[in-house]
């Protein structure tokens, strides 16, 4: 049994909040009507559904049916990205799509499925070294054909955050659709989708202590989208498939708790994070920060650590209680280079060593004290291990 | 308030099983983690999702290899038809589909949606009066080109129980693979997949009291399928998307307990669907039974009242308390007749009346009797409106 257990893996998922469960439980036996339904089970259902919508648009600063509820992120990025592609194509024969290469893979792989089996094109806009799109650049692949873009607003294996106000400016002037994957910003960042003037954002509530398998595409007044999971009529003919009524509710609850306590819990996690950062820098020589210095999301710290196979670090912390990422959540154990990294300039030697820790609300300064120590034993007795 | 509520409304949506909650609730706040993360919390997360596998693979008689986690019933369909039409498009050149026009909407939109935006062809296979597809029909539609076809195991709207086994095949014969929407069947019909002879299945936890959200695609092995979700590699890139885990728990427990109580359940349900089926048909002079006589799910009481719009007997029936339905879950006011009644043949004036009570485990003849009285009535009353 290791001393101490500490979880450092917020970015890959939350604890859901008590309160969260409790507003959740009367809708599994108790309120349990098809919100489809036009009796009255049915109708109380939608009218809790409806209360969720309005908690979550007046967060968004949108119009409640702007907010299409979806079972999670990769859900609606694929939504955003499929309906757009194929509306666009429909209406007005447009085929090109623009992403970046440090995409989660909900945005990344949708878009490859879409170049490489359905005859769609597609450009990767290149990134900085921390991880940034330069907005001149963004303005200098976009094509009269290009119908969408996607850029998230903030990195799941860096943190870096875009410069998303600008760069959607831009496919406004140039008449394309823009979608921001917000799933890791959720909490941690302003989500005015008017001062960020997105067209379509994505959300997971169990990013920010709200339960899994639940999710929300906001999509601007007017944007027409052939849906991506068809079937009945339900959320504006947007998304097939029954309401799932507890976790919308948990959603917006969850949502509800993050921006009533933002102010609290983001001073938390800057602060948590930033000594991370300062024990991992001073405590391991090889370490370098990932992502960009100021501009990264309040809970997010990632290093990389060259020559050592992030894999190995993360089994030393794991049996010792400390629980962090090679990345986005994964499960490999060969050393696969970081594509993130990659894309972002690093070496393959040092793309192999990306480590992510993301703090919490229950993080303390003694969990990461610990989390630092275990850390720097462990890369000391790697590269002992190594050089034997 | 009326006398006494009556839900009769169980194939819209169930109570979900307190046992079942139960068996969830660990798995929101304190066993949290992603399943997808290599670390003891993410372990922890994975274990119970296999062994949901296990269970769920046991009683579809199959291996836990061959079952997919989806966020549903809708999604399940999606998966299944897109999948492959995409895939044996890429593979083998092949684009036709056929479906039937009584298919659940997941699945009919689904298909419509490949013909008309994404260059696929279909069929739609008629059926006869009680909705059945007859077998020497489907085997005169099925062409070269031919890559799949879908067909439900029992009818939403008005139960009635396809010959899947026979259907499944003629369709292995002439090489095309075979899905089957079993949503409405699961807990009231044995689901082995080897005896339905099946490649694909699909199931929906929130219709066998688990809860809604979460679903099941059996995927017989060696097929391949162009993911439907696209993004991480989870379910061995067959459906990305962070694991549902506290649903996948969920959905497992229920359909065990639907099936470890198979016998006393589908006995009650018999017993008050054929006491609701009596007593409508003795009772309103003008109702009669649609859908198979014999041939039909043990919950499932479907009708059609000639000459009434189901809207106005719903909305007297809910005023006193009873819940029901006109179809599938649906909310329209306006007498839009079924799809599904007119492709059974019957005309536009009947298809306007069709009715459906689905009874569940917590019905009593108490129940059904009040039903039945308030339905009477309002029939009556309904004809003596229309003759002033």
């Amino acid at each position: 049994m290791p001393a101490r257990t500490v979880y450092l893996d917020h970015s890959a998922s939350t604890p859901t909040d008590p309160r969260v469960v409790e507003a959740m439980l009367p809708y599994f036996s108790d309120i349990y009507g098809n919100a489809s339904s036009s009796h009255s089970f049915g109708r109380k259902a939608e009218s809790a559904i409806e209360r969720a919508r309005e908690t979550v648009a007046r967060i968004l600063c949108c119009k409640p049916s702007e907010i299409v509820f979806t079972s999670g992120g990769s859900e609606s990025d694929n939504l955003a990205i499929r309906g757009v592609a194929w509306s666009l194509r429909q209406s007005v024969g447009k085929r090109h799509l623009i992403t970046a290469p440090t995409e989660h893979e909900a945005v990344g792989r949708t878009v490859r499925q879409l170049g490489e089996v359905m005859e769609f094109s597609y450009t990767m806009m290149p990134v900085d070294r921390f991880g940034m799109c330069d907005p001149a650049e963004f303005e200098s692949v976009c094509r009269d054909e290009t119908s969408f873009v996607s850029i998230m607003y903030a990195n799941n294996e860096v943190g870096t955050i875009q410069p998303i106000a600008e760069l959607a400016a831009i496919a406004r002037q140039r008449g394309i659709l823009f979608h921001t994957d917000a799933v890791q910003a959720a909490g941690q960042l302003p989500l005015d989708v008017r001062a960020l003037d997105v067209d379509m954002m994505s959300l997971s509530a169990h990013k920010f202590y709200g339960p899994k398998g639940i999710g929300v595409l906001y999509i601007r007044d007017g944007i027409e989208l052939e849906s991506s999971q068809t079937g009945g009529s339900h959320e504006n003919g947007r998304r097939a498939g029954t309401h799932n009524t507890p976790l919308i509710v948990g959603l917006a609850k969850a949502l509800e708790i993050a921006y009533d306590e933002y102010d609290m819990h983001v001073a938390h996690y800057k602060m948590m994070r930033d000594l991370l950062i300062d024990g991992v820098l001073s405590s391991v020589p090889t370490a370098q920060l990932s992502g960009h210095p100021d501009n990264r999301l309040p809970s997010h710290a990632s290093f990389v650590i060259e020559g050592i196979d992030s894999g190995m670090i993360l089994m030393h912390l794991d049996v010792n209680g400390v629980a962090a990422s090679g990345g986005s959540a994964c499960k490999t154990g060969n050393p696969e280079p970081s594509k993130v990294l990659l894309a972002m300039g690093y070496s393959e030697r040092e793309a192999i060593g990306g480590l992510r820790f993301t703090v919490g609300r229950q993080t303390t300064a003694e969990d990461i004290e610990y989390a630092v120590d275990v850390l720097a034993k462990a890369v000391e007795k790697l590269y002992r291990l190594q050089t034997v």
